[in-house]
């Protein structure tokens, strides 16, 4: 019986011990870890390395590269000098909804902090990508998502300055775009979004304060108004360790 | 002037690379690496490690980072001894047609290995998130999912042995599931997904072929047929290397 009754069906099937073949001792360390996780709950203190290296009789290379891992799946993260039992990861809907709506739909409070707002010509990237003129003037728009004071996120969105001629004097940059847009009567109408993952780029690392290179989930967005002109293009990352994606799906 | 004219906008601002501080070194080659890749095409071979090293006048374990990071990401892949430049990721939607279904839009051909197929009492998680009843027998079918021949992703499907009696004797295991559905008269009504990252375990390394600890798309299924019964709980976990998922979203 490889699944023992208390099996979660969202995890993977023996623990990711595989059937034949030996378990890497890192790896067996983690599992330890992990259980430890399970039994601690949120905001748990986790033993130091050496503690954990002297209650599993490891080297502590071996502890932490297991601590590494765990920190990369957002089970547990840094607390000043410690590490202690992360939080569950926030569940966003794949949806026209704004990210201010998915954060505050779980209770929690969404900012967003300017890095930089430009304008530039269209790229033809861009003008192929979203319908919009090669050459006319675009907004690059380039915030940090919050939630609750912490960095999640970074959300680049490119739109026409003939759309909207007063966005670097007149919208609040730590306030909703999608409400901004609302207020001036623009409308979603229908969105393309792909989801991919990729590991965080050193100046996404810094902006986010993430460690580099960790996982991220990258959501493209191409969307256009009511009228089936174009939006937006959004480029949006999220720290792969705090984030998750739900959608329900019916059949159209 | 930050983004120039030829800026992609689904690529990292200004490269990745931060405003102010110094540019990690592995990534400066990871950049110069990645204008090359760009340069060779799908399938271009890339030059050894020594080469590298000694082109770019840095240390060889600076360029395997550089090499390891891009191989993480899909952008290369490691063919026989050498490195050559990866095809683009698979795109699959998001929706209720089957992974056949999405694959073989893109041209390719879909396929399926079987890893296990056994019953067990429905445990207490699996009831909670179906609505089956707890201790009712429920068939584990898990399989390796293949394109063209290539290992890609692994997938868990939990349902009821009520449903399907015959499972283990009349189901072909490297064919679509959701067919053998379909030919029973059963069919999706709607589903919850949720997407997030995770790195894959020793036992999924070993069985899909992939580096232990790439990060990988792992997908969440409950779905219900369309009574609104309870049909299947699925964990689908494809390499984030080498899929993406689309999906097009309109104002309900």
């Amino acid at each position: 019986m490889d699944y023992p009754n208390d099996q979660a069906p969202g995890a993977p099937v023996r623990s990711g011990i595989p059937e034949h073949g030996r378990v890497p001792k890192y790896y067996a360390v983690k599992a330890q870890i992990a259980a430890l996780v399970d039994e601690l709950g949120e905001g748990g203190p986790i033993p130091t390395e050496r503690d954990l290296s002297e209650r599993y009789e490891v080297a502590r290379e071996t502890v932490r590269q297991a601590l590494r891992e765990l920190v990369l799946e957002g089970r547990l993260r840094r607390q000043g000098r410690g590490t202690v039992v992360a939080g569950p990861k926030l569940e966003q809907p794949l949806s026209l909804a704004s990210y201010t709506e998915g954060v505050r739909r779980q209770g929690r409070t969404p900012g967003r902090s300017l890095v930089t707002l430009d304008r530039f010509p269209c790229p033809d990237a861009l003008a192929a990508e979203t319908g919009l003129t090669r050459g006319e003037p675009v907004w690059h728009l380039e915030r940090v998502l919050l939630a609750d004071d912490e960095r999640v996120g970074l959300e680049s969105t490119y739109v026409s300055v003939a759309r909207l001629p007063h966005l670097d004097t007149d919208f609040e940059p730590d306030s909703s775009f999608y409400g901004y847009l609302g207020a001036r009567g623009i409308h979603f109408g229908d969105a393309d979004e792909r989801i991919e993952t990729v590991l965080a780029t050193p100046r996404e690392a810094l902006l986010i304060g993430t460690p580099p290179a960790l996982p991220m989930l990258l959501i493209h967005r191409v969307s256009r108004d009511t009228e089936g002109r174009p939006l937006e293009r959004v480029r949006s990352l999220y720290r792969g360790d705090r984030f998750s994606f739900t959608s329900h799906l019916t059949h159209q």
